[in-house]
């Protein structure tokens, strides 16, 4: 039941995300330097992962904390699989247009399911395997361009290394979240302490990502450190916020309940971000959106549902329950 | 097994005559009248069906007939069904496109399924109803317009006559398919008996409507009788016994399968030819095409697959099997 309502939270929050973003543009474009609000993102669940791991210190039961170095050891590397992963997903950007861009984020869906069964050992059954292909296949209809759209004949029709690439970016996401996953579970220390070994690591490797833009920018655009903060209004500080939230959120999943929540979480949070945009953007609705809405509710119950209540036939004589059975 | 035998190649032979019918048109027209195919159709079953009874009545075990004629008095209901069908069709053609009306059509595999439920009493799981939604969704998915093709700002934009009319004839085509289920297993009335009967009434219904279509065209084109075989070549020959088999086939169906079975092999056919147009007639393969294969299967799998091989899960530890039984 927790699960549920952190996943329903999780999927607003995800949802809202993508609408504060389009929000806190100005006509089309961003007025603030976008790269650096992961960056703060990073900095606000550091503090607060530090505050609250601080107030759970002061309780009667203190929390679990292992400071050993081959333990922290572990926590850079989802943000280096992060970076590695923003570089491919530039790379597939200039072979691919965004609409195939998008269409082939979908397959981490099933790269995750893959690797949270390879690498975590956890059981998916046949029809758990069906919903997942119906999730990706549902995402996948809600995104299909409608008559009329435009750059749609380029759907699809990218260059073999467009594909690869694209492939390759949903291995490396999959296998960020199959392991930090592993690393969340992989003891019982405070959810605080690793959330803040984490976001050590990703304030470091968002500094040094930012810095390296400016080398190769030959600092044109000056030093990102006075860039911070010009151009913020209150829409992009709401943007830090909610992803600061978001994280936590999905650290949350990770530990206390798994990676295939976080994935149903995030692909009904872009549903919820195409029907919001109808009313919000004006954009048109279309069938396909309708149809891939209702596909991955009913993959959402195939995965959840206690199997007995899918399969269960309806009230019958209790004469033939055996024949039922077998039908 | 016989039945999933019988199933394929009623999937083959309603495939076949789709294409059969695009080949007999010569540049986008038919040289012959349309409307004389399904007439002759329905005569060739009578005679396929009375030459098969007399054969079975050779037989050492005669063939079980019931002669009664409150028995035989509900032979005519589907043709009767069929007839209020053709002309609700008509009706509802002169309301929306021919895009919204072919994904309306769709509407019939739910349809079919309500009233198997109601009027049949056959049970049907919380996954085999998610399986008829998805295999539902699936046609609609894969008869979605690609960009760049045209009349498609039309689609799903017509008066709300056009939809009741749809919603009709979406439970008139279930009504006859059903009601004619119930007829086909009654009894233990021999097949061939069963479809002598109704295609006596087929082809007198037949009649009926030719003659009608005559008197309200003021016999413009001639009494339809006179423009029988006009215009005929090998494919239109061809459609005649493609029809003729799919109808035998159909009852077949019918009597030792049920209606789900048949909406199945028609929903799949539907996919097999559009796949095949792909190749004959160079159509564009979609995207959406694809993604309403792949929902086609699962829904497919979902609905005949043994319950226990889907949320059996894969093998593990023999000690936790009570605990994964309850994932």
């Amino acid at each position: 039941m927790r699960t549920f309502v952190v996943a329903a939270v999780l999927t607003l929050f995800t949802s809202s995300l993508g609408i504060l973003t389009t929000v806190s543009q100005t006509s089309g474009g961003y007025k603030y330097d976008y790269a650096t609000v992961p960056f703060l993102g990073e900095l606000l669940k550091l503090l607060v992962s530090t505050f609250l791991l601080w107030k759970e210190s002061n309780k009667p039961k203190p929390p679990r904390i292992t400071t050993d170095w081959r333990s922290i050891g572990l926590y850079p590397i989802p943000s280096i699989i992060y970076l590695i992963h923003n570089n491919v997903q530039f790379a597939t950007l200039t072979y691919v247009d965004t609409s195939t861009y998008q269409i082939m984020g979908n397959l981490k869906i099933v790269t995750t399911a893959i690797l949270f069964r390879a690498f975590l050992k956890r059981k998916i059954s046949k029809l758990q395997w069906m919903a997942i292909g119906l999730l990706t296949i549902g995402t996948t209809v809600s995104q299909v361009k409608g008559c009329g759209e435009t750059d749609c004949r380029s759907l699809l029709a990218a260059p073999i290394q467009g594909y690869l690439f694209g492939i390759l970016s949903a291995c490396l996401s999959a296998m960020a979240g199959v392991y930090t996953e592993f690393l969340m579970k992989k003891n019982q220390d405070s959810l605080h302490w690793q959330n803040m070994q984490l976001y050590v690591f990703g304030v470091l490797f968002n500094m040094i990502r930012l810095t390296m833009d400016d080398i190769l920018g030959a600092y044109e655009k000056g030093a990102w450190w006075s860039r911070l903060l010009v151009g913020y209004n209150v829409t992009t500080w709401l943007v830090v916020l909610n992803l600061g939230c978001t994280g936590l959120l999905v650290s949350w999943v990770m530990k206390y309940a798994d990676n295939i929540v976080k994935v149903y979480a995030t692909s009904m949070a872009m549903l919820l971000t195409m029907v919001l945009s109808i009313y919000l953007f004006n954009f048109r609705p279309t069938l396909q959106l309708f149809l891939g809405i209702l596909i991955c509710c009913m993959s959402l119950q195939m995965y959840f549902a206690p199997p007995q209540s899918l399969v269960d036939l309806p009230t019958q004589p209790t004469t033939n329950t055996a024949e039922a059975h077998r039908t």
